[in-house]
């Protein structure tokens, strides 16, 4: 029988029915049903089918070792989120995207040090707790966190200009399941523009911009890793995030304070920003 | 309202509302619903997916200037030929895929040349006639043919070992619309196997083999240009192509000839092999 528009689909699968890993051959075969039924839906030109693999490529092509296109791509279509929802825990805090940014190792730090290492902007204070889903603290928990700086830029996207590991720390809670460390506020910005997807996004007329935010990868015996943002209340593009990862139970407060005691406790100078949040894990089922 | 499994792609399609072309909205509308619903139903873990990207990565990062992985993608997927397939004209000879190996222009050629520059395997004889829909000859029509050698490899594959544009040929009909050429028997060969398309097969439990055959693409006034091979009868691989090319009315004998007077007519050595066949075009419909 000749390959043609009705047995594509089923010629394929069958391509694929000695594949040992069982797990693979299911997701091969769904992948090929799915993509199969979109194309057949929308039957692309062969000059359509032409462009949308050179955009794969250029995609491809612009990953390095600190930039993840693909991430990105992933991202800008609600993929990423969509695949951290349907992997949530569900009595813990709610989880986002990754995101591209987490490439380097987050330098190691103790509690209380600053992830700032420019110090030209408005402190900012970060303090909280990392607790079991039934409210017990955890110590030694890990806290991995990145962010851009106050102009909207990770270490990584200015190797000149920011030292390396700028806006990144590895922490690890007290014996109360306790994380404080001193930043900056993070400002709203755009996801990189100079690539295929910001090419993507202008032809689609969408914007490239992302509420503020601190990213979060929390790690603790005995319970599932959870990899989160908690984002700044009143930022921008919190209602239009370009890559989806807003959830309103992740938008803090980050107030101005000018609690001279707290400030001098933590070693900022007031006025400063503080943002106070606990983070919740869930135990592993396993 | 939250991003959540049921809102994810209302969410990601919504945000495509102002793409100025409506073709591209059209095509993100179904990409969007399509993606979704594979990984709505395979429900990737955070590993897998992350396994997904790093795989599209590095077909991206194996493309050249030589080398096309992510056509290679399309091709064992059913893709290629399935676009191929909706795209094709009713009344002419049936399409195939392009394949990855159409990167460099052909050399221009006269009539009776030989493709082949190295001149150590038996010689093959390729004539026939292009026709229109009807049956009539269309003279200057453009005949651009590429094949691997005797033992498998395209020019591109082995830069230090064939010349560039070896075979490989530009040609037009004369004006009884016939068109000749001299060439070696291609062989089978196995797409190319030391990148992630080359994994993914051996993950698969897939072979990477394609039937001999000889690339073709027409061009003539007036009609649609025509993407398609030539399969050689009796190769091995003819009813398990790795890329789901071979279409039955496609498969040409490549007979044994000791015709002394074609191989003086024709500047080959008897014995020699001799394909001859027609290859049709319909009209364009604009």
């Amino acid at each position: 029988m000749d390959f043609n528009e009705h047995t594509a689909t089923r010629a394929v699968q069958d391509s694929f029915r000695d594949t040992p890993d069982p797990r693979l051959r299911e997701l091969l075969d769904a992948l090929t049903r799915h993509l199969h039924a979109f194309v057949g839906e929308v039957r692309p030109s062969i000059r359509e089918w032409e462009q949308a693999i050179s955009f794969l490529t250029a995609v491809g092509q612009t990953c390095t070792d600190t930039r993840q296109e693909f991430v990105l791509l992933s991202d800008v279509l609600g993929v990423s989120m969509l695949v951290e929802t349907l992997n949530e825990q569900q009595d813990g805090t709610e989880s986002t995207v990754l995101g591209p940014f987490h490439m380097v190792e987050s330098p190691r730090r103790e509690l209380g040090d600053s992830i700032d290492l420019i110090g030209e902007a408005q402190p900012c204070l970060v303090t909280g707790r990392v607790l079991s889903g039934d409210g017990t603290p955890l110590p030694d928990a890990e806290v991995d966190v990145w962010q851009c700086n106050e102009k909207g830029f990770y270490d990584v996207q200015q190797p000149g200009v920011q030292p390396s590991g700028n806006g990144r720390g590895l922490f690890h809670t007290d014996p109360e399941g306790r994380f404080r460390f001193r930043t900056v506020l993070p400002s709203h910005y755009p996801i990189p523009t100079d690539g295929p997807i910001g090419r993507f996004l202008e032809a689609t007329g969408r914007h490239p911009y992302r509420p503020a935010h601190i990213h979060f990868i929390l790690r603790a015996d005995g319970h599932a890793p959870l990899t989160t943002h908690v984002f700044v209340a009143g930022s921008p593009y919190l209602d239009s995030d370009a890559v989806f990862a807003v959830k309103q139970s992740l938008i803090v407060d980050f107030t101005e304070s000018n609690d001279a005691e707290t400030a001098a406790r933590n070693g900022v100078q007031a006025p400063f920003r503080h943002a106070e949040f606990d983070l919740i894990l869930s135990r592993e089922l396993r």
